[in-house]
């Protein structure tokens, strides 16, 4: 590879500066900002590379709406992607599975956070409940989608998740299928257009690959070939990871990954 | 009395075809459309003037609010008018006292209802829990709100809600002050460019004269010298009462109380 | 009168600190801030109390919204107030008529930089005009529309204004009628929920009179009995004279003007 | 090729009954309905295969913003694609060589009529303008506007444009570059996000492929390999083509186009 990781890591440091970690919660609020770790998965070649702060476990937070979407997909189709999802342990199995990283477990104490500190959550999964786009108990919906934020993860699960992604939706680890191809394709074409917040857009045009980042600091991107995890707490104005998305850009333009060149 | 409110109702009737009653409650789906009574309280002379259906009891609904705001500032005083409502037996024996009916009781079967769908009322409680504009905890505040749209008035309780907004906050049945000038004065205005939902401005046009709706088809006004209380279940897009504003249009016009006409 | 205007004035002299004048345009930007004047016209004696800069020329800007209005209205009824206004002559001689102020003029500077960078107002007009809610000729009703915000005023021209609407549309100084009963009501109700920019609901509970304000500085109060102009160009966030309101507070709570007040 | 087009055409004839022709302006509400070309340019072998109204000229409306786009980040460089663009002959020209198409001519009725109707778009322009992102002068930048949108085009046109994009922006007719890779990766991501108004997410995961409509009922698409051009003027309510998308989604799934297939 001609990319050297540790060298992109070290380039864009200085980025974590004009970032800053979730405060709205204390275990997040007391992350050290300076970290920022990489993992790519080679899918072709099945070479891992990683660097940095690569297995440090932290919140994955909203990317684990990605793995709620497949899994949603997986068990009620493609055209009733409700959420009927309602048991946490489920999800985990899955998370454990499709990470390829059965050390994922709840942290009880981001988990007692979320709970106490989720209102505008409670007020979201209450609209949607209103307007008849939620067919679960609101209650139990909030409290697995508050466990499935507070599972803790490292690059590497998130590598390895987005190299399930990368390669049609089977695991380049066993070559066992774990998600239909039309999941992975929906999934990825998703994470394009809303994967960052309101800045998806203007990402889409700079890194072009599809990707989805969460408030814990973490990143998870699919592109041809290669499943990326990376980890830097610091967070923009938007929620997504500062360094990180200079990472992954450099990542991106290096390797010639986007894939809207062609 | 120039208006003879018998023939104000007749005029009116016909109006009740281009409403129907609420439906996101079986209680309140059940209701005759085909009702209309009104009640009008000369603060001056003390006479009570009513007709139609004035003495059927139907659900305050959002006319609560205004005595819950007038209670709050009460209580709390005009600069920290926040929710602190949580015990309904005092908003309870608040309203008996301002509308000087007793046999005001809470409706269970409407309450429950009302807790079974209200979600949307969930969903902005907990927004305004998120944004840190509501002090008490959510659910202790929505059951007060859901008791307080369950009380079961009649246009005669009404007029006297009115009458006490129309005369600086004392009652005229007793000369007793329920309220301060002040609350008084402060819960007009609201109601002036706030009370009809987003029709507000056009009644306040059409109308001039302060006025809360509720989706049971009461209506509360206080003008000069007059309290109003208005009963039709019949209800616009908007969720006002049909031949409810269009009778207390024609009232406003006979009577003279357009408050911007000096 | 127990109010003194200059002590009044005097009360609410610091308040100019916390405004600065509209910038959008050189003939504006260059206003002194320090200036605060009232003219208050007592409708029932005739008298007419003014302190301060009273006597101050100022661009009338959004003020002149009401005499549009209540021309459209004499020209056109209430039940087709569209824009058909296209003769800014006929505007101009209405405005001296019903400020009783024959000086009053076009500031050529003020218009042609209004012309200038009215984009945001160009943009306002094109949408009404796509929405078919603009019968005139944009550029046109554009141009009349810069010319009427660029007539120069003083605090005694908006006080006679006032008086008008104050007096049921007929002139105090000579007992004619300019302008119909309901023109005068229908334009109070909208000054009142809607004369103060965003503002509009916060000063209809702390002050309770019908008021417009202008990016000049002005303000037009009308109120029972009296009519009231104001004039102080430092401007608050919502684009409001903030010593202006601080002084129309200060006489509608000392002469007891609040409508809702009854 | 396994896909026949005209099967596929006559597949989705019949959705062209669900949409209607734009009727905002005369010449386009003349058109016929039922009209369905496509034709598509397969980049490798340099073989074009087209059917149904594939040689209709129509006018390019929206569609030309992918035109201008490109023109701009040509002239002007990826860091400030502002609107620079008055000379509507540089972007004719640049039209004609990039759909290799000399016979595109502009649609002087359609130009007069957009002109005369385009006040929302005047609208718009003019709150540019007020924001300071629009550099030119409004009026010259409209004129440029509508008449880009006039110029007549038929499939083959937006086939060839399709084509360039999907060609790393190399005419595959002669090898020349006519835009560099960067404005075409850059122009693709932008299509995929934004191309098909408020449905382009729906789409995106729909179809996957870099797409952009216009009201005369023309789209272009460009994935791998493939450059396409489609023709249908009945629109859906969101302004997109009904049979088009339709045909463009089989054309899609046939040959498997789907960009976040990987």
């Amino acid at each position: 590879m001609v990319l050297n990781l540790n060298d992109a890591i070290q380039a864009c440091w200085k980025r974590i500066d004009e970032g800053q970690v979730a405060t709205y919660i204390p275990v997040l609020a007391k992350v050290d900002p300076y970290q920022l770790g990489v993992c790519l998965y080679n899918v072709d070649s099945g070479k891992k590379d990683c660097a940095g702060a690569s297995n440090v476990r932290f919140a994955i937070e909203s990317v684990s709406k990605v793995i709620a979407l497949l899994y949603a997909i997986e068990r009620l189709g493609l055209t009733t992607v409700e959420d009927h999802l309602s048991s946490f342990d489920q999800i985990l199995n899955f998370t454990r599975e499709i990470c390829n990283d059965p050390q994922i477990t709840l942290n009880e104490e981001i988990y007692q956070s979320e709970l106490r500190t989720g209102d505008m959550n409670r007020s979201l999964a209450y609209y949607l409940k209103a307007k008849e786009t939620l067919a679960n108990d609101v209650t139990t919906s909030l409290e697995t989608y508050f466990k499935q934020c507070s599972m803790m993860v490292t690059c590497e699960s998130l590598a390895n998740l987005g190299a399930v992604l990368a390669n049609d939706g089977i695991a380049p680890w066993n070559g066992e299928r774990l998600i239909s191809s039309d999941a992975a394709t929906y999934t990825k074409s998703v994470m394009m257009t809303t994967g960052l917040y309101n800045q998806s857009g203007t990402y889409s045009v700079k890194i072009g690959v599809p990707t989805k980042s969460g408030v814990g600091g973490g990143l998870v991107a699919s592109a041809p070939k290669y499943g990326i995890g990376i980890f830097s707490p610091a967070l923009d104005q938007a929620g997504n990871s500062v360094a990180g998305l200079a990472l992954l850009e450099m990542i991106s333009r290096e390797l010639d990954l986007d894939i809207f060149k062609y």
